[in-house]
């Protein structure tokens, strides 16, 4: 049972902030694990008699880097997002010194290290596990904080949608984090410290939770799957491709954005609820006919592996055309947007049954865009209109959050805008 | 970030029941991650075309064995227990038939396979993650199905503990299904299988969810840790041991038990949240004397490692016995209880926050053992008349279940009893 792994990294590869230690970290264990492997042991020291970190836990993501971390880097096995107010009486003061300590923890439980504040030991024992933690700013912070003026346009609430059922009391919020990691202890410990770190600045809002597959369980270089059984994420936006970045991160300077956002990112984050009830009484046709793609390799129902470019004009024996004119796939398509594009980095989510015995589950959607209204605005409101899909899904909650650049050395999260 | 890893086995490792297909998957994506780690690139295709598997989707696991899958085997990353009621009328013919559907779901889904009855295709691409189904009888089920007379005695209601805070709604069960999984969406992908295979012969009683570490997270040898951040199961039974299977498995012969129990065993399931906004008020070392063992490495306060014998008599300078009398490590000890033992393979969970923003998390509690009264009835006794860490957790839910033996080659969960 001792096995190899390549780590699954997904759509959205990172390009920045694996450090070399998590790469060093590789080399000793594969070769202590292939000294292990026969005899089907347990751990062995390494040659220094330190304990190698092993594949799941050695992952490290750094800090300080040009844009926040939990934004570029693999879809995560466990996710938690949780929203904070700033309490009554708290202001631009209180505010910044808990971006300096929630900015300090991060730093530290990244690295693998305890927080500075009574570690609760949850994570003792665990490498880093690719943990990131990412910090935002709603639109409620700013008037809160005195920083009207510092308030990017790109804020102003969205706009209403015919399917939103949405629960203010998990909407929104002054403050938002975002923590990942590919260890549900690492990342509870890590949402623990920034409770505590909170104090009496801050209450919690909400919060909820979320996964994705572990690392290692598929050997497919594949897009993730939803609960649904559908692949998501095909048509995502990669790294490598040339306008990534300006869809994806507010520029240095030619934008709207005020200073401080420079190389950030806004997120949406939606409790998307899926009807799974309803959705597996449908056949499998039927569902791909929902979707317009095939459900077991992601392609377009005209033909192809998941990657063939779709053929949106191709027509049956019939005439009628073989990806519907209301297929998810088709209306979401960026150039059916006006070149719209988001990136998308949601968790799946549980949270047991409800009273009626359907399942609480669903996606926990979140996506990056420089600019929401031409992000996942535009292709919301298409998909508002005319969605074979929306039948199945609920939208239960909403959030907006302006997410700024990555930290500087010596420097935390939201600089710019408390001390510009 | 092509890693390689030891998979954790903690503290009970499988006896039985890995099958040869996830050996052979582990030399097979051994020796293809060797070829592919220094270029740092995705999964290369096995030498006959076929994708291998990668550590953690390999690990497959037996259904037809001995003791039912789930027991034995190391703690999973993802789990789900589900407890259902027979539906008003369904008596032992439809729970036969139910029996026979879900042992034939077990079985395709341990295997890697999809289920006969419209698969969700939520555990597309992924492999088996080490996947175990495991089927329990509570006391109600008898009465329901006119099968008295096989009820045993060890699933008499469990006494009060004046601990107790239980919610029926969340308690018991006519049957009761474990999943657990290395990957969340082969675990829930079970779940819904599960639940469509109930069809009219049985709902939805209540489901909860819990995790533990994934593997590779940690290159220790480690006992699992929980979410007060202690080391938990220090002391639990090990298969090496000479009384391990009188102690957790009901004997083929020779026991008050009725035939169909021969190799089974008997499963306490409580939700035991913790107090953390509490605990985690305490300082370190105050928490270590409600335990009386070091949070970092699980030693005794008596001194030594982890594995050292517990000093019971051990005194400070002061005269006071260093591991207090009401140390939950010391009440607990078999030594203390006439030697009762039972086998702990809990989930911890979190169920995000409550309204007054106290997390709503603790311990999926699940314990292993030939004789309840002897295993877990004996040891809570002792904890509910003087454990220091009761002020900081609450049992919420209780559950017993009789957990028959394995199914043989053809055969199904619960035949002996159904058909007996």
């Amino acid at each position: 049972m001792t096995l190899s792994e390549p780590r699954t990294t997904q759509e959205t590869p990172a390009k920045e902030g694996v450090s070399r230690r998590a790469l060093l970290g590789t080399a000793g264990a594969t070769g202590l694990v292939l000294g292990a492997a026969g005899a089907g042991v347990g751990y062995a020291a390494a040659p220094d008699g330190a304990t190698p970190l092993t594949s799941v836990g050695a992952d490290e993501v750094a800090f300080h880097v040009k844009h926040q971390p939990g934004i570029l880097q693999g879809l995560q096995a466990r996710g938690h997002v949780v929203a904070f107010d700033l309490a009554a009486g708290a202001g631009r003061t209180e505010a910044t010194a808990l971006m300096r300590r929630w900015s300090r923890t991060a730093e530290r439980l990244m690295a693998g290290e305890a927080s500075e504040r009574g570690d609760t030991g949850i994570a003792l024992d665990a490498g880093p596990s690719a943990l990131t933690i990412t910090f935002g700013f709603g639109h409620s912070f700013f008037a809160r904080t005195g920083l009207e003026k510092q308030r990017p346009v790109a804020l102003d609430p969205l706009p209403s949608f015919s399917s939103d059922h949405l629960d203010k009391a998990r909407s929104d919020g002054d403050l938002w984090v975002q923590i990942g990691a590919n260890d549900a202890l690492v990342a509870f410990h890590a949402l623990r410290a920034i409770q505590k770190d909170a104090g009496s600045a801050a209450k919690v809002r909400w919060q909820m939770n979320g996964f994705n597959r572990s690392p290692g369980a598929t050997a497919h270089p594949m897009t993730a799957r939803n609960l649904m059984g559908q692949m998501d994420g095909t048509r995502n936006p990669k790294p490598s491709e040339a306008d990534f970045d300006r869809r994806i991160f507010v520029p240095a300077s030619g934008s709207e954005n005020p200073a401080w956002m420079a190389n950030g990112s806004y997120a949406v984050v939606r409790r998307i609820r899926m009807l799974l009830d309803d959705w597996e009484k449908l056949s499998l046709a039927a569902q791909e006919q929902v979707i317009g793609r095939r459900k077991a390799d992601g392609a377009a129902l005209s033909g192809g592996s998941e990657t063939t470019a779709m053929d949106l004009e191709k027509t049956d024996a019939n005439g009628d055309l073989v990806v519907p004119l209301n297929a998810h796939a088709r209306i979401s398509r960026p150039d059916q947007n006006g070149g719209a594009a988001m990136l998308r980095r949601p968790f799946s989510f549980h949270d047991g049954i409800d009273p009626d015995g359907t399942p609480d589950a669903g996606l926990l959607f979140i996506c990056w865009q420089a600019d929401p209204l031409r992000g996942f605005v535009t292709v919301q409101r298409k998909l508002d209109r005319g969605d074979a899909l929306s039948k199945y899904i609920r939208h239960e909650s909403s959030g907006l959050f302006a997410v700024p650049g990555g930290a500087e050395k010596g420097g935390y999260v939201g600089q710019g805008l408390l001390e510009g």
